[in-house]
C-alpha cells in the first residue's frame, strides 16, 4: 500500500490498517505528537488530498471541528485503508496560514460574462440591456481600450466582471482559472493566499513579518510613531505595509507563474489600525482616550490606487471596520467562523489586542481590550513568539513538565500557547496560588535578581544554555493581560444577558489561541467557563474570511450586512470594567458574575 | 452719461438716447456692422454687463432667441438710457466661445453637504444616515485622509459632494464658489470655459487649436494617422488632445487665480473620434464601413485617470457617443438647444462632418455625413479659416458685392458663412446657374489656368496682393458638401414622415454656421425652405451644454435618458441617400420631397 507524502513528494510503503502516525514516525518522518498519540494535543494534523482512511473519530471531530470539512485529519486517530496521498505542513504554517472556514456556496466576486455588442458597438448606458448581470454596471477605461481592438465581425466578448464594484475590469479569453489573493494584515504577521477562485481552491500562501516591526511590536508603537513624525511616518508605515504585502503577492504569482494582471480581485483584513495605514488615513485617534477610529465601514478602492499589486483594475476590498479597535480581521473572523449561524455565541481573537464579538440573536456585541503583548511571547522573561525554539504546548506526565518545540529543537523560550499551559499547570502543582503567587520552598522555585522565579527548564537542557525562567513580574503580566480579556468577556455577556452555559459555541482566532488548550485556558479564567469541547479554534479567520468574501456572495451579503448589525461598545467608557478587571486578575476557572 | 467698455476697461461719455453702434463709432471702436445697422447681418453683437438701455426691439428677438437672456443686444438697435457697462468680444471668440443656453434650473453637479460625524468616526457603509443626500454615496481616498486629521472634537465636516458619482470627493470648507470645467472637444478647434456651478456663471472661457491639427485638418486624418501607426499613434494623439485641453485649463484657472484642487468636476463633448482619442480608445473602425464607434453611450472616469488638470479625485464626463460619428458634441447640442422641449425640430450641427438630429414625439433620430471641409474654407482656392482677414459676410448693394473681414483688415479669403452668401449672391446675379456652371463672358468671371473662375476681390484690394478667386472646382465641392448635408437632412425627415412645415424650429450649431445667413442658406438649398425666422443659432453647443451638463440636474437627466430615445441612421446602409445626394447638388432652395 502506498502513501504519498506532500509536499515533499515522498512516497512511503505502509501496512494496511497501520495508524498513520505510527506510519510516518516508522520512516522518519517528524510529525509532532507531544500527547503521545492521544488525540489531545491536536498536533498530529495532517491533510488528506486523496485516497481513503479511517473513518472520523469521536476525539477528532472535537478537536478538529471545521477543520475536517476541509481534509484535516488527526494521524493519531486515522488508519490507512489503501493507497492515499497526504500532505503535512510546516507548523508554523498551520498557525498562521490556515484555519476554519465556514462551508459557503461558491459564488466568486469576479465571473466572466458573455457579452453580445450590437452592431460591434458596446452600449455603454445599459449593459444590462446586453445581459441581465449587467445591470448598471460599469466598463474600466482598460476595458473600452481593448474592445476597440476587436475585429469587425467580432459578436461577443467575454467580459471579466467584478460583480461587488459592478465594473467590467477587463475584457479577455474566458481561460478557466480566475485568481484573486486574500490578505491578513497582521501587525506582527502578513499573510497572503492565492485563490482560484472559480474552482474554489487555495492555490498557494505565503507569509512574512510585517515590515513595520522595525518601528515597534504592537499597534500603539505604531501609533505613536505617526504621532512623533506626523504625515511622513504615516507615509512611510504605510510604504513598508504595501511592501509587505507586494512581496508576497509577487512571491505567490512567482508560484504559479502568473502575471500581476492575472489578479483579478484583493480582499484585506487587518485590524484598525493596519487598516487604516493601508489607506494611508491617520489613526492616531487611537491612540488616545476615547480611542476611537476616524471612519468605520468597508472601504473599495482600486489596487493600484493603493499600490497594491494586482490588475491594473483590479479592486481591493478592506474589511470593514466595526468600531475603536475592532477592526476587519474581527469582520473577516466573524464570516469565516460561522458565528452568524448561531443563536448565542462568542468569539474571541487572542492577541495583543483581545477582540471580542458575542452573538445573542440579531446583535453582534463588539469589544476590544488592549491585553498587551504578554501571550504573544513579548515581555515575558521566557516568553517568545511562535518560532523555531519555542515551546508550543507543555503538560504534567507523572509529577513532570513534559513539552513540545516548533522544530522540535532544544527548547529557547515558551509561546502565548504554552505560557497558558504553564499557568495552569503551575497552579494544579500548587506552586502558585490563585493570586498568582509564587510559593516558595517548592522544589525549582528560586531567588533569582531579587525576585522569585520558577526554572522552568534548566539552562543544562535548554537552547540556549540558560536556565528558561517564569518570574514572578512575567505572572503579573500575564495576569493583567489575561484579565483585560476576560473581563472584555463579562462584560458583553453582561450586556447581553448572556451566561457561560448559553454560549452554544466559543470561537477562539488569531495565531497564538489556535493552538492553545481550551481546558487550560479555562482553568486559568482566561476563558469563560464552558464545556471544552464547545471550543473551537478558528486560525486565521482574517484570512478565512476574506477568502470567503472574494468566494462566496453569501459572505459578501453578510459582510455587508455586519456593520448595521454591530453595537461597539467601548471599554474606556464602561464605568464597570475596572471593577471586572480587577476580580479576573485571579488565576482560577472564574464563574460568570 | 458714461459707458464702459470691456474687457479694455475703456470709459466713453455718450449722449442719452443714442443708439449704442453710433457711440461706439463715433468713439473709433470698430464694432462690425457690415447690414450698415439695419439689424440684418446680427455683427454688431454686444453684452450688457450693467445699466439700463433701450427696449429689447422684435428685430433683436428674431435676431438674438435664446442669446438676449444672456445678455446679448444689437449694438445698432439699442440706446443708452443711462450709465451702463458693455462687453465687446473678438469676434473669433464670439464664433467659437459663446452660444445659447436653454434656460434650466441651477442645481449644480457639485454641492457642499454638512455631515454630522457620530463619536467623531465616519460611517462609509452608509452615509445616508447621517444625511439623505448621501444614500449610497461614497468618500474618496483622499477624504478619508483629511477626516482623520480633523480634531477630536469636531462633530461636523463639509463635504464635497459629487451627486452624480455618488461621492464625496473631499473635505473642506464651504468657501462658496465651487468651480468646474466645461470643454469643446473640437477637431479644429478646442473650447474650456471655467464655470463657478454654485453661482451658474462663467467666469472666464478660453480656446486654442487643438494640437493635433499637425496632423491633419478633419477626424479622418486622426483615423488615418492611427491606422498608420497603431498604438504609438493613438497614445500620441491622445498626449496632444489631452494637452491642448491642460493648456487651456492651466490658463482658466491662471486667471482667476485658481489651483488644480479647485476644479471639482469637468465635463467634455466631442465628436466620436475626438471622445474616444480622449479615452485612448481608438477610433480606427470609424475609418471603414460601416463606421461604427467600438462604444456608444457616455462615460465617467476620475479626470486623473485621463491625465485632465482638475482635483485628484475629481470626476471628468464625456457626454455620450450616440453611433457612427455622431458623438457627444451632438447630445452637447441637443440638450444646449431645448430641442427637447420642441415636437418636431430639427438640429444641423455644421462642421467637417455634419451632424443632424430630427426630433418628432418621444423620438430623436440622428445621423452624420461627410460634408468635408469645404465650408472650413479648406480646400477651397479663396477659402480659409475664420481668422483674422477672413471675409466672413458678404452681400450685394447696389449690384456690387460688399463685404466685411473679421478684424476689419484687407481680405485674404472667405470663410465658411462667406462662402454661403457668395453662393447665393453669384445665383442672384445670374453668374451660376442652378448645376453651379459659371457662365461665361459676365463681369469677373475669367479664365484662369485652363478653369472658368469668379474674381470676388482683385489682388488691388486683397490682403494678399493676388485676385481672390471662387473656381468652377470650388463650386464642385461646395456643392458636394452642401448635398451631402441636405440629402442627410432629407432622408432624417422622410424617416421620421417630417415636412419641412412641421418644423417649428430649425437650430443651427457649430462656428462656422453660427453666423451664416439663413435665407442665404436657404436659397442655396443648404438647408431645408422653412421660414427664415425659425432658424435659431445655438453656436458653440458643445460646450453650452456641457456647461448645463455641470449646472443643472434637469440636464443631466436629459443627457442620462437621450441615448435611450436616439434612432442613430447609418447613411452608409441606407439605399436611398445616393439618389437624394445626387438631387441636392442643385444650388437652389430645394422643396421637401
Ligand atoms: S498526537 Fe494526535 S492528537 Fe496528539
Ligand atoms: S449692424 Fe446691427 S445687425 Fe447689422
Amino acid at each position: 500500500m502506498k502513501l504519498k507524502i506532500l509536499p515533499k513528494g515522498l512516497v512511503l510503503r505502509v501496512r494496511r490498517g497501520e495508524r498513520l502516525l505510527d506510519s510516518l514516525h516508522r520512516h522518519g518522518i517528524p510529525l509532532p505528537a507531544p500527547c503521545g498519540g492521544k488525540g489531545l494535543c491536536g498536533k498530529c494534523l495532517v491533510k488528506v488530498v486523496q485516497g481513503t482512511l479511517s473513518e472520523v473519530t469521536p476525539i477528532e471531530r472535537k478537536r478538529l471541528g471545521g477543520l475536517l470539512s476541509m481534509g484535516w485529519r488527526l494521524a493519531c486517530q486515522t488508519r490507512v485503508l489503501d493507497d492515499a496521498v497526504i500532505e503535512i505542513l510546516p507548523l508554523r504554517a498551520k498557525i498562521l496560514e490556515w484555519g476554519f472556514r465556514v462551508d459557503m456556496p461558491l459564488d466568486p466576486i469576479i465571473r466572466h460574462v458573455r457579452v453580445k455588442i450590437s452592431s460591434a458597438s458596446l452600449m455603454l448606458h445599459d449593459l444590462g440591456q446586453l445581459n441581465a448581470d449587467l445591470k448598471n454596471a460599469t466598463v474600466s477605461l482598460s476595458s473600452l481600450r481593448k474592445i476597440s481592438l476587436l475585429r469587425e465581425n467580432c459578436r461577443e466578448v467575454d467580459m471579466v466582471m467584478d460583480l461587488e464594484a459592478r465594473e467590467a475590469i477587463d475584457v479577455e479569453e474566458d481561460k478557466g482559472a480566475i485568481y484573486a489573493i486574500s490578505v491578513d494584515l497582521g501587525t506582527t504577521t502578513v499573510v497572503a493566499s492565492l485563490l482560484d477562485i472559480r474552482k474554489g481552491t487555495r492555490e498557494a500562501v505565503l507569509s512574512a513579518y510585517n515590515k513595520q516591526l522595525r518601528v515597534g511590536e504592537d499597534v500603539i508603537s505604531r501609533i505613536e510613531y505617526i504621532m512623533r513624525k506626523g504625515d511622513r511616518g504615516l507615509i512611510e508605515l504605510r510604504a513598508l505595509l504595501v511592501d509587505t504585502v507586494n512581496n508576497l503577492i509577487r512571491s505567490l504569482l512567482e508560484i504559479k507563474n502568473l502575471a500581476p494582471r492575472d489578479i483579478k480581485a484583493v480582499a484585506m483584513a487587518g485590524n484598525t489600525v493596519m487598516s487604516l495605514i493601508m489607506l494611508g488615513v491617520s489613526p492616531t485617534s487611537l491612540g488616545v482616550a476615547p480611542f476611537n477610529s476616524p471612519i468605520i465601514g468597508p472601504y473599495v478602492v482600486k489596487a493600484r490606487r493603493l499600490g497594491i499589486i494586482a490588475h491594473e483594475e483590479a479592486y481591493s476590498y478592506l474589511m470593514p471596520i466595526l468600531g475603536g479597535y475592532v477592526g476587519g480581521d474581527v469582520a473577516a473572523d466573524i464570516i469565516a467562523s460561522g458565528i452568524m449561524e448561531r443563536k448565542c455565541a462568542l468569539l474571541i481573537d487572542l492577541g495583543t489586542n483581545g477582540e471580542l464579538v458575542l452573538k445573542k440573536g440579531e446583535k453582534l456585541y463588539v469589544t476590544s481590550c488592549a491585553a498587551g503583548p504578554a501571550f504573544e511571547g513579548v515581555g515575558i522573561s521566557c516568553g517568545m513568539r511562535a518560532e523555531e525554539g519555542a515551546i508550543e504546548r507543555l503538560w504534567i506526565e507523572e509529577g513532570q513538565l513534559r513539552y513540545f518545540t516548533i522544530g522540535n529543537i532544544p527548547p529557547r523560550g515558551l509561546c502565548g500557547s504554552a505560557l497558558i499551559d504553564l499557568l495552569a499547570s503551575l497552579r494544579r502543582l500548587g506552586i502558585i496560588d490563585s493570586r498568582g503567587v509564587i510559593k516558595s520552598e517548592l522544589p525549582g522555585v528560586e531567588f533569582i535578581d531579587g525576585e522569585k522565579c520558577f526554572v522552568v527548564i534548566r539552562g543544562s537542557v535548554s537552547g540556549t544554555g540558560h536556565d528558561i525562567l517564569l518570574r514572578q513580574s512575567d505572572i503579573r503580566k500575564l495576569q493583567l493581560a489575561k484579565a483585560a480579556i476576560r473581563a472584555a468577556c463579562e462584560l458583553l455577556m453582561r450586556k447581553a444577558k448572556v451566561s457561560a452555559e448559553d454560549l452554544e459555541v466559543l470561537y477562539v482566532a488569531g495565531a497564538f489561541g489556535t493552538y492553545m488548550d481550551p481546558e487550560n485556558a479555562i482553568d486559568i479564567g482566561l476563558i469563560p467557563r464552558v464545556d471544552p469541547s464547545k471550543v473551537t479554534f478558528i486560525g486565521n479567520g482574517s484570512l478565512m474570511g476574506c477568502e470567503l468574501f472574494l468566494l462566496s456572495s453569501k459572505a459578501r451579503e453578510l459582510m455587508k450586512a455586519l456593520i448595521k448589525r454591530v453595537r461597539h461598545l467601548n471599554l474606556h467608557l464602561e464605568s464597570e470594567y475596572t471593577d471586572l478587571f480587577i476580580k479576573m486578575l485571579k488565576i482560577e476557572p472564574l464563574d460568570v458574575l
